[in-house]
């Protein structure tokens, strides 16, 4: 499931919510949106232990004249919210997300993207592609994004990096790494001030690193795979939003796996991001919980 | 997901729901249950259309002492329904299901069924194996599962229905025709009193009827697939509850579609008498809901 | 497998043959390869029956110097050919189809093709798009490809038709059909002079025609899917070439349908397209022999 | 594809064939058997690199009277073989391959095994069961197969290991490890005299070791896979025959991944014995050929 039209209009909200898991939660909150008017059209929720866990829940509803109540819904539910322990997340769907995309040559996944923003699948605003290479430069232009070029060696890592926030400003809700090849800093991870999202070329946690074909190859795997992840400080070890193989055989090149690894890591990726973009993903000690 | 332990615990209860969609459903049944003393552990709800279409709701509670509970529970849950219109069930999860396999010759799925039910995944009491053929009787007596050989001819299908009947009893919650490859007569299946899944051989709704492999042989397809669905006068037109599928290529044989075939129906009807056993199928309209 | 380097240098030749089977074929195909200084670089068969069935070979070798050679290699191989009463052809690996693709509105399928020609994985010039709409034509225009817009009303089929023979001029390799919503007329075919494939945004022979995906939901399937196929008279019952499916659920509207058939249609079109440029593809009563 | 009837026949033969890549290898194995009166029913060849890699070959064929005329058949292509540098088998499909399967508690893989050599698609005799624990004496025993119940502890591993060495008789074609929680020392290995299959429960090279479901939770991963491979002294490292994987997601517990792990490592581990036992699996520098 993702974005269509219905889930996209003006009225339609989303909660987000996890708290500790006790009795009476649904209750509280559906009656809640009951009394200021709203319908609920989607629920769901999980529970890591209906005994002393914790819970967590997805709502859409339906609330006429959303825009302007907006607001006033979110300081009540302030309230609630504190009785029962919540981390919450109240969101409009017709709310575009501003998002950055981070690549370097390849350019499978920025195209992938790219077409599924104009689609209407992918529901956000793609503000800018900043890449250390200046090839995706026209795949953008095709689709009028701003394209920045921002070379990255070695020695110009930490200003490259500050250029990079410099264009971002601060004003993004996400930032997606779409076959991007350097590794990001600490430093900009506590500075950018928004989730990251990486496409990793290999089924982690196997294939940990900038080579993981190759090492597939050598290790002679009949599937290869693609993981979404959450970025984090530790290399490759964030929490996993999505993952897919496809199958491969004795004959399968490097350069034959990087070919078919392009399909599965450019809808991993779009997947993932789709499901960020909707308010669908969750993380929980470094693990995510998907309501697809 | 399917059935574990702490699913079918003696104080886990389930409520279907199907009516008509309006604001508030959510908020009341949620309420009912806090207020009889029940935590919700898992909940998933489904709308054609949340303005005017038909809403479905699967609730999982834990509720101390439900055996004795049940029935009051029952009682007041009745009340709140009429007022919305509500079709509903509230079944408890710790009574397991009695049910009936009927079979051909082919035991792939018979065995499949047996050993699952043997593992808990299949939460039931697999009370008898039917068959128009005798070759199964090892098999179910290995399981210690009574095994009654009803032979069938056209001249005594007739017959040989009533005598399927009488053993029946009248006590099944659910008839699994696991390969059995004789078409039941409408009289049998309005006096059957319980629900009928069938494996069919076949991606419904290509292949109808009782040589899907040597059709999809002639055809020349490229995957096979079969499909699991509630059994209706209409042959082979029932509800589908899954389906799913398998590569061939050129070089096979009906044959070998046969014996490939054989692998993904005795998953795919599995999954699908999981599901029902555990309250998880809604059929609406010759589609089924089902929330896994 | 698909096209890379190796597979498409100047001296790469491929043997495609079918002919009765009997003892001796490979040993006399490979002993005159051998004889004219061929290195067989990769080799698949396959026979309907070793005992009187239909035989069928794929061989790709190496011969240097091909280009000048293959004329004279081609002479040879009828001599031989016609003892075993061989239907064949003798291709070079290097030498580019030429395409065309014919395209309605939606436009996916076309941008696969567009890009996966751009990365070399399918080895092809395509020289035009040919669409009953004007809506694809910046997407040519991004890739250097010519457009034509040909409308197409029933009173205007005829002319339409002629107009877009013209257009291919008798030189194309290949037509394309991808998602292209017209009935290509049996005058058409007849006189078109090349192969023609279609993408079918259904699981054939299920949901024939042009509404797969309303069929789809209205039967309530679990997996929808797509199948490219050799354009023949009778109505999307032409040889199928591959199929692919997605999981699908009760969820799903018919346009979220629509779009995540959409992902499976490329990708099933794609494979088939590069199977078919790579002369993998052998059709035998209206059935194929793919050689991947 | 595996073992029907056709490709079990008294008069199918195999060969297969490893040697440095040159021109004409095919060439004069094929003449080799059409002059030995014998018919090519199947072919599959690979190449690491036609100039100067190693090249592998599988022939199938059909020669009437090969029981009589397999040991002549053998001397002559010796010759051959020698010109090339062959390494090289010759096999009668005929010829069940003697197994034996070591299993520990769970007993899916070996209810499998057993099933599926029962309808002939695993063409072998099952020699024995063997297993450290008493649990699976019923399963072999409802297919008679003679059970051995070896207790090991790190105490008495020796002399288990010699106690299976005896049961052995070094008279197997295969050990298969359905489940065998016991890790094989190399002296075992040394002595054992035939290959060792055995099923990762896990998506090697990821999640080595004991506990590849507790780790797969632990690290959220979206997919869960099981692994068939050769054993060799490095635990886990051996090369890999076969892969597949189920999706999961965040509601699995540490058991429903073990439960549904059950499903693809059954299955995993039924193709590679199937490809094993038909002589389609090649090892080369840790890696296979597999001639699916």
């Amino acid at each position: 499931m993702s974005a269509d039209q219905a889930r996209t209009g003006p009225d339609i909200g989303r909660l987000l919510v996890t708290c500790p898991d006790r009795p009476g939660i649904v209750a509280a909150v559906s009656r809640f949106l009951y009394e200021a008017g709203a319908n609920i059209v989607e629920s769901q929720q999980y529970s890591t232990n209906p005994f002393g866990g914790t819970f967590f829940l997805l709502v859409e509803f339906h609330l006429p004249g959303l825009a302007e109540r907006v607001a006033d819904l979110a300081d009540g539910f302030g309230t609630l919210a504190e009785s029962f322990g919540m981390t919450w997340k109240l969101t409009r769907a017709a709310d575009r997300k501003k998002i950055a995309i981070f690549v370097s040559r390849a350019d499978h996944a920025l195209r992938e993207l790219l077409w599924r923003a104009s689609t209407g699948e992918l529901y956000c605003d793609i503000r800018m592609v900043v890449s250390n290479h200046p090839d995706a430069a026209p795949v953008a232009a095709a689709w009028n994004v701003p394209f920045h070029h921002v070379p990255v060696t070695p020695d110009t890592k930490k200003q490259a990096e500050a250029q990079q926030l410099k264009l971002l400003g601060g004003e993004m809700d996400l930032v997606v790494l779409a076959r991007y090849m350097q590794i990001l800093s600490a430093d900009f991870l506590d500075a950018v001030g928004c989730p990251v999202v990486n496409i990793h070329h290999g089924f982690l946690p196997a294939f940990v690193g900038a080579n993981p074909y190759g090492e597939a190859a050598e290790r002679g795997v009949k599937l290869i795979g693609a993981t979404a992840h959450y970025v984090t400080q530790e290399l490759d070890a964030g929490p996993i939003i999505e993952q897919d193989i496809v199958r491969v055989d004795h004959r399968c090149s490097v350069a034959d796996l990087q070919r078919m690894g392009r399909d599965v890591e450019r809808s991993v990726l779009a997947r993932a991001v789709a499901w960020h973009l909707d308010d669908r993903v969750i993380v929980h000690e470094n693990r995510t919980i998907v309501f697809t």
